[in-house]
């Protein structure tokens, strides 16, 4: 991965997974650790830019509503600094393939003849609930699950997700993104014949010392989200799993989660 | 996570991700170097025990059909060892939650009073298809994903999965496990509607030196894998996002993939 054995660059598409730093791979540290130029997403844990070499490009790409920088702009800083020969990462919250335009920058890479790589991420939707105490399938309730995003808004004529086969499908299914349509998302699923009691929760900021979990039902979670002002980063599940959080959740137990502990310097270069 | 801090022990649910070493998290690395006990399936890659201390207990939890070690067993056992204080990882392929009964098992630890914690791991069913070119989602193609398992014999009456639903939901869709019922889910999804030319991948060994991919169409794919003899370990991708592969194919195309390389003992401990 050293500069010196590429003429060209090589563009690293990489998962930053959800948030916790433990859950990130090994493959994806090392290729941060390597790395002539950093470009993250807001979604990706900044602390991971902590084991970037010190004379590394850190540039930060942006993607909340309203920020300047558009998805071309990204591509194109992603092509010029390879075409300079760079070991570029292109670091993404969660999965670079899930949701997240990583395979629209992965066809630009590679129609524009530059060599990359994938490095799946852990995703939010399943660690998210795993965090939560809410496994994504388990015998006795499913055997299947649904990712969706709640980013297009659903009453969309275009709108991609059928409703009313997605109440049919049944199962664990898990909306990312799009918390702020989530009324018009419960309306649709209980007018599509979805019981109102069915378990809903939704995780933020999950996998982080932030984390914070919100349960109901399909009846009323949208009110309680909107009565507690829940907003995102979250991901909210809805199926029977949800259920199984009174006896599974771990990690909201734990005894310092949402302190803020100092650490030093020194102490924080050697963690992990 | 000293034995010395806890007077009972702990079971750490640990994901070992889809078989690249690269892809275990730095959190499963940790928890396998510290383990007392380690029990492992056999979709968990067996390299990632180089990891475990000198003295650190190894049990093979087998898992595949016809071995004798049944569920109730392997509980019993996590359960006996965290008694006696062992800090415990009990090691699966993929993500403990994606299938693969660690909700049962996280269900029986926490019943039992045992403290554990689930360290999500990467699933091959999001992996496996990225090492072979195909992304879960793209604007252009979709916008939901559903993972089911073909474990399931879909002939039988109480089968899970209404395949009409998932016919109709459409979106990308990936069978994990039962590449044996390939023949009956096509002849599912074709009775339902969905088109036959319909682009199907199936990834073998995902992510590992020996991956191979067999790519079709939802008529012809079930003939293919039975006249190529192509067997589990397998995920199968359904969707439009199966043609991107032609494009975004990375990772076969390296020139040592499927070469066996003798890497010595002193440089593998080195490795990652």
């Amino acid at each position: 991965m050293s500069k010196s054995a590429n003429k060209s660059g090589k563009v690293y598409l990489v998962g930053a997974g959800p948030g916790d730093l433990g859950l990130v791979t090994l493959r994806a540290k090392e290729c941060i650790e390597n790395a002539d130029v950093i470009v993250y997403d807001h979604l990706a844990n900044p602390d991971v830019l902590g084991w970037a070499r010190d004379d590394a490009e850190i540039i930060y790409a942006g993607k909340q509503p309203g920020e300047s920088r558009t998805q071309q702009e990204i591509t194109s800083l992603l092509l010029d600094k390879a075409r300079d020969g760079k070991q570029i990462v292109r670091l993404k919250g969660g999965d670079p393939f899930v949701f997240g335009r990583g395979a629209e920058e992965a066809q630009e890479i590679a129609t524009a003849g530059i060599p990359f790589e994938i490095v799946p991420g852990i995703t939010s939707a399943i660690a998210g609930p795993a965090y939560a105490g809410i496994p994504m399938t388990h015998r006795a309730h499913n055997s299947h699950v649904t990712f969706f995003t709640g980013h297009e808004d659903p009453t969309k004529t275009e709108s991609a997700i059928d409703y009313a086969a997605l109440a049919k499908l049944g199962g664990t299914q898990v909306m990312l993104m799009g918390v702020e349509h989530l009324g018009v998302v419960t309306s649709e699923m209980l007018k599509h014949g979805v019981r109102g009691d069915l378990p809903v929760a939704l995780v933020r900021w999950a996998t982080t010392g932030q984390q914070e979990t919100l349960t109901g039902t399909l009846s009323d979670i949208a009110q309680k989200v909107a009565a507690k002002n829940f907003e995102a980063p979250a991901v909210a599940v809805f199926g029977d799993v949800v259920s199984l959080r009174g006896n599974l959740n771990w990690f909201e137990k734990r005894p310092l989660l949402g302190k803020r502990i100092v650490v030093t310097e020194h102490e924080s270069r050697r963690a992990r």
